[in-house]
């Protein structure tokens, strides 16, 4: 069985997410797997390194397929971009040996948050942004943002329920610039948890409007509980970047 | 009478353009005006800096309205945003002498027009750019561009059919910059005929392909005859990004 390595781009507006659902077909899994199924003849299953929720956009998800087949990667790659909707894109198609997994071999994840902080309306960034007029204490949310790093348990930091998965993850860095009128928050990580990211960047704007001090992040982590860090931000303000493998 | 000026974003995908029709209430000033006529309670006329076609974008068009209003610019600036479609903002708005008049008075405007140059799908770019897979010749159209600045009659780069009006305009510079996988083509003018940015842009990508030599460029100028030029491009590509006044 040959084994397909991709990058895709989305703008997950449309979407309700990476992950197929039984109740509809509008995700980007649901659309890669019909129209891969399509070529093949036969149902085949499309791996990605972790699932983004609705709303959510990717730079460089990454994702693979097992399939017989006698066509070239620049085939499948052209084939796969004819048959996408326009919102959805494979920018880089190769064939990899049978054991990569694109989840399960990841090592590296980025993701980044863009906060529009201007109060003015900004029509071309609207779908990629999310608006915070006030003014924003970028020290603050960087002295906040060094202490979710490094090894910790996130349980506070994340929607999913308590289960038997660790909630233990590594965030190494957490880039803060400003980008015109624009903040952006790179997340550099091993793996994040469900609605990680955007309970991250909620916690981290309450510290940068003054609602919350530094030295109650440690506090928040201990505590392991959902209620003590900020709220979920919208997901459209959040892509993933770039996926690193060995 | 109180004359206020504005300064206006939209993302064109969805509009038949600036200028109002009577068919149909789908354009910028058809949604500026019924929106600052219900205000008012009275009809309201907004005078754009030119008409964009259907599909073009804006980040800079400059409109103004008179109007008797107690309301103060800042009141308006948020009535007018609070009530237009999320892809038109006003930026700026202010009261100005009540002889200005955006198009009448403009001395000089900015159109951009961004082409995709790499054979890869662009999702976040794909509503804003002209996909051109082609290598282009970035000399050459420098070459040609440079042979369109000037004041010359460009009746051969206008789908208006020839009438009374002149069609002797000044083109001071055609700047052609890479930037990433894209080639930004930006002209500086004093007024631009109907679809003249983009029979212009026609043409030099095919100076840029090699389908037409720069030597051409002022045979054309001189035929005035539209079919010696290259094709309209598509508007997508296309933005307004400034206008001047005194």
């Amino acid at each position: 069985m040959r084994n397909f390595k991709m990058v895709l781009q989305y703008e997950g507006s449309r979407y309700q997410g990476w992950q197929k659902q039984e109740s509809t077909g509008n995700t980007i899994q649901g659309k890669l797997e019909t129209l891969l199924s399509k070529l093949a003849g036969t149902t085949i299953e499309v791996h990605g390194s972790g699932r983004t929720d609705a709303g959510v956009h990717a730079y460089g998800q990454v994702a693979n397929f097992k399939m017989e087949t006698d066509k070239t990667p620049e085939e499948l790659f052209d084939y796969i971009n004819q048959y996408l909707p326009e919102d959805i894109a494979v920018i880089k198609l190769e064939e990899v040996p049978e054991r990569f997994h694109s989840r399960l071999n990841a090592k590296r994840k980025i993701y980044r948050y863009r906060v529009m902080n201007s109060g003015l309306p900004h029509v071309f960034a609207r779908r990629y942004t999310y608006q915070v007029p006030e003014k924003l204490d970028m020290d603050a949310m960087k002295a906040a943002a060094d202490k979710m790093c490094g090894e910790h348990d996130f349980q506070a930091f994340t929607s999913a329920k308590k289960g038997k998965k660790s909630t233990v993850r590594r965030v190494d860095s957490i880039k803060i610039e400003r980008v015109g009128d624009e903040i952006w928050f790179t997340f550099f990580g091993n793996g994040f948890l469900y609605h990680m990211v955007r309970i991250m960047m909620g916690t981290l704007l309450c510290v940068g409007k003054g609602e919350l001090e530094v030295d109650n992040i440690p506090l928040i982590l201990d505590s392991k509980d959902r209620q003590q860090a900020g709220p979920l931000v919208p997901a459209k303000g959040l892509a993933l970047m770039e996926v690193f493998y060995e």
